[in-house]
């Protein structure tokens, strides 16, 4: 494969070469991955210099995801901009379905030039799942895009993940009912940058408009982060159905990236990252070595030793490590 | 220090061998780790053939938990049995007090010949006190207890924690109001093999006695799991302040350890305890090369260069990996 050829492909956005090298990075194949890292590495060396807005999406299910990410996104191609939408979701490897696993679920979008829409890669582990977005992230903003979002569930773990990629952090909910009882676990509510009450629109506009600004009320109550200008975090409604708000949520989102970046919070945001994700991969590196011969083999038979009682756990494991890893 | 002397102090029962023992468990002096290695190898190498019941315990504050736990206790030790009572609290390094912290807490039970009481180490991170508690129930053991107690508090990991080494998990719940009502977390209640309605006493004693039906409803509902005789998981209601309902509540759980024995899932629990806890040492130990020299200096080098965007996270992992790590 002529990674030089395919890097210049991504440079100049074209789309074909994106989807191939999102393939490439999404492949498990050892010499793929290879290939992946050198991808990577000459785009890093490129200095492009581009930088997309980089949006963490979740929500729980019913809450109108797809149709939001659709409207926003035909909102952002009208006005000139280019939008990527992926997904991180741990779930997809077990249940088989995948948020963004229905192609036909964003058909709208899907046909539109400026958007790019990859389902979350069928990874086992999330790991996996991060690494590949990371490098689909860094992929699309070589190329060239305004926006990418990363959508995910409201599930916990995968939204610390999303947050570890993204510039903002945005949470879609429902009108009536507090975040609690729409299945939004503790900690997710903090994270968020922006809350969007959605179906603000038919008869579910006076609950959307009531909860809204129930949590403005109660955002006003959090201890203000330094990475927030006054008014931040903030809550809107929206109505994806009817295509209302969508234009101002990407109005505050610029604006809070814009304050970030001349107070330095963004470039800072996005080292922190970067140290994050090295410091992963290398821990995943050095576990890796466990599931690899002669490690293996001699961990099986500790195992059954420890199993049996004739060793214990700790004396087992310091064998291993001084026999086998070095440590 | 005389190790061989002190090994044989724990399996004579010697109270101030046993307390010399944990001390020297709980030490974090490298010297110390190498003589508590030393000393958990002897004994186990001596195949005493003890088997404590060892015992989970969950229940957020204000459900009676050390109440129940005196009160039972008691009851043991007036049978003749000896019991020990130790605690896993994640949060006690960064709180300072800890559960079982307050050493009046429990004034009857500590003064009982038969008892041993041993607050939470105060460790940093839950793998250290894991380890500590699996040793100090090993020491407990080897000292010919019959009952082990791991407390704990209902906060979700450390509970998983302590059912990776006890035998069975009892959760106390308060009269009234759902699990959720009560702060436990979803997947605790999964985990018990006995509910216990507590304060089954004065004007709470109906409320109790409702609760503990509607818990026995429901668990009549769950999925049968291998592991469970008829009529388990159960629910049944206790009083700690009035000491009603405690030699049932050890009658039900020697019942299900006896039950277990026979069909062969206590063995087959103990053994792929022990290999859980080999594996969680393996990956311990080799993650701590990362936090010693050379390793930790490269690391942070590496680190400031990804921060800078001159090198991608995937690349320097790679390097560090290959350099410093033979991996």
């Amino acid at each position: 494969m002529d990674i030089e050829h395919l890097a210049r492909g991504v440079l100049a956005g074209e789309r074909r070469a994106l989807a191939r090298a999102i393939t490439l990075i999404e492949s498990g194949r050892e010499d793929h991955r290879h290939s992946a890292t050198d991808l990577m590495e000459r785009l890093n060396a490129v200095g492009h210099g581009r930088e997309a807005l980089r949006i963490g999406l979740s929500g729980t299910p019913g809450v109108g995801k797809s149709t939001f990410i659709e409207a926003f996104g035909m909102m952002l191609t009208a006005a000139g901009r280019k939008v990527g939408v992926l997904a991180v979701d741990p779930s997809s490897a077990r249940s088989g379905g995948s948020i963004l696993g229905d192609k036909t679920r964003m058909e709208r979008l899907s046909r539109e030039k400026g958007a790019f829409i990859r389902p979350s890669p069928s990874q086992s582990h999330l790991g996996g799942v991060a690494r590949r977005t990371r490098e689909a992230i860094a992929l699309l903003e070589a190329a060239g895009f305004d926006a990418v979002l990363v959508e995910t569930v409201g599930v916990g773990q995968s939204e610390t993940v999303v947050a570890e990629m993204t510039d903002l952090f945005a949470l879609l909910l429902a009108p009536g009912g507090g975040d609690e009882l729409q299945g939004v676990k503790r900690g997710i509510m903090e994270m968020a940058d922006i809350l969007l009450v959605n179906k603000a629109d038919g008869e579910l506009k006076a609950a959307a408009t009531r909860t809204c600004s129930d949590y403005a009320g109660a955002l006003r109550l959090l201890r203000k982060r330094p990475q927030d200008p006054e008014g931040f975090p903030k809550a809107m409604t929206v109505s994806a159905a009817e295509e209302a708000g969508l234009a101002q949520v990407w109005e505050e989102m610029t604006a809070l990236a814009e304050w970030r970046r001349s107070e330095g919070h963004w470039a800072a945001r996005r080292a922190g990252q970067a140290r994050y994700w090295f410091e992963a991969e290398v821990r995943e590196g050095l576990l890796a070595r466990l599931r690899r011969e002669p490690v293996k083999g001699a961990m099986a038979r500790l195992a059954a030793e420890v199993e049996a009682g004739e060793v214990t756990a700790a004396v087992a494991a310091e064998t291993l490590l001084r026999e086998y890893l070095g440590a």
